[in-house]
């Protein structure tokens, strides 16, 4: 069991990430941004302030680097859009806020939160989650702002396969986190850009409660990433929680379980997850997911394959 | 126990309804829509078609009818504007498809079905829906098919109290169903236009696999009816899933669970469920919910109150 006063875990994405995909500089230079946003974690955490701004922090990093797919650097759809979608969840209160489909919004997960803040509403999309971002005072950017060109060429591979690239090549490089603070209140935190490809309004499992993110204190915390579709029908994150609730599974067998149900139906993916003592439960059934850790009582660590 | 070949149970809505919020006449055009509802289905399971035939044919009569809050007659949201939500999911394959906010989509359960069977996502928003729904032939209608004048003037009461009507006079009218055919398979589907005076933009329960619905051969079929933002972060539907399949809960005692876990975060409901050998449950905690069954082994049987 852990014996820490507070802890963070962040994925970025999981897939069929094999060595020779990347070159040692990109794999340091995804590093090191998975380092920044611990540390701007581990900086939030050891002053006191509550696991939501740490797991909404650390995301925003994410979300401003164009490595990552979400915010900036997200992946572009099949109509040649990007559209993005995050969701979050305050484990102390179980209130959630998500957004689905945005095209100018810098930080999703900063508007999610809002949505979570300053909203009747648990989900909102497309140009309405815009017009409440702009009523709200939340950043907006050119649609140039998150175009990248390697995201580009992904959808020009993906059209000439006419695939779905994630299938395939599982550069998915969603992200998450998940955290847990000095008062042992727990959150969960994700962010995306989807599928390469994509179809024009495709919700993902990443801003639906339940599918892609869940937390409550009564348990634990986990932010999911992979095939969505499939997070979706299995209400995949709701479904690790239920099962650690419900059978008193330990997050390990919790986490084998639904990563074994998403094979059934023929998904695959990972998480990051955590109880209320701190204990962190990291795992995937591909190649490789980009993913760090951080607590009161560990150094800052940060893996790939 | 059922004994039963085939079964199914409809909603239309729960809400904090009151006897003399309805004349004699309106209760009996209700129960009249509700009675050909059943009769659809009943002849499509009757006949051997399956669960997710009967659940989409019965919530496409309740659509096309102006009394019902989803399809024609849709509540209107605080920027003058009808969005409809839907989804379905069949128990037998756990595919599901759902679409939120289409403004012109005459039978939304349909798209959602070809979401399901046709889409390699599972959930389409906004534009992107319709543009799908045009590419593959479902049927479109002008915005002003969806308008009636009775739900107009509910949007300028609710302008006038500024509220959310859902929480104060509770006719919510959303529609679903469940179904169990002759092979013994489970099928859910609900309707939605959501909340009186809501956000442009906002998504609901109704729309998302495991909040506002959720069907698996494994144990039961549920759809859900109320304030769908508490639906959403208590993931109501897979819950309800997961106490019946996890903690071997039956339907009735796992469908006083959810309800009184809604009431905790402020929200309140009602369901219809059925499980694998046709027992059906319903139940609610508000005023009433429009409801009805029929199975192999029992007549057709509506009520309200």
């Amino acid at each position: 069991m852990s014996n820490c006063e507070w802890a963070l875990a962040l994925h970025g994405g999981a897939g069929i990430l094999k060595k020779d995909m990347f070159s040692q500089r990109e794999i340091s230079d995804y590093e090191k941004v998975l380092t920044l946003a611990l540390e701007e974690g581990k900086s939030i955490l050891e002053s006191g302030l509550s696991a939501v701004e740490a797991v909404s922090s650390a995301i925003k990093i994410l979300e401003d680097s164009p490595l990552f797919n979400a915010g900036r650097g997200s992946v572009i759809g099949n109509t040649g859009i990007i559209e993005m979608d995050a969701s979050i969840m305050d484990g102390q209160t179980t209130q959630v806020g998500g957004v689905s489909c945005v095209k100018r919004v810098q930080n999703p997960i900063l508007l999610a939160r809002e949505v979570m803040e300053n909203c009747p509403h648990s989900l909102l999309v497309g140009d309405g989650a815009e017009y409440f971002a702009q009523k709200r005072g939340i950043k907006l950017k050119p649609k140039e702002y998150f175009y990248t060109e390697k995201r580009w060429e992904q959808l020009q591979n993906a059209r000439d396969k006419k695939q779905l690239v994630l299938d395939h090549e599982g550069q998915t490089q969603t992200v998450g986190a998940v955290a847990m603070d000095i008062n042992g209140n727990l959150a969960a935190a994700t962010s995306t850009g989807g599928l390469t490809n994509k179809a024009y309004g495709r919700a993902s499992d990443t801003s639906i409660i339940g599918a892609g993110n869940f937390a409550h204190n009564d348990s634990c915390a986990i932010s999911g990433t992979g095939t969505g579709d499939q997070f979706i029908r299995n209400v995949t994150c709701y479904d690790f929680f239920a099962l650690t609730l419900y059978q008193g599974k330990s997050l390990k067998d919790a986490g084998e379980i639904i990563l074994d149900k998403l094979k059934r139906v023929g998904g695959y993916g990972g998480f990051v997850a955590i109880d209320k003592k701190g204990n962190i439960e990291i795992n995937f059934n591909s190649g490789g997911m980009f993913r760090g850790q951080v607590s009161s009582a560990e150094k800052i660590s940060v893996g790939v394959f």
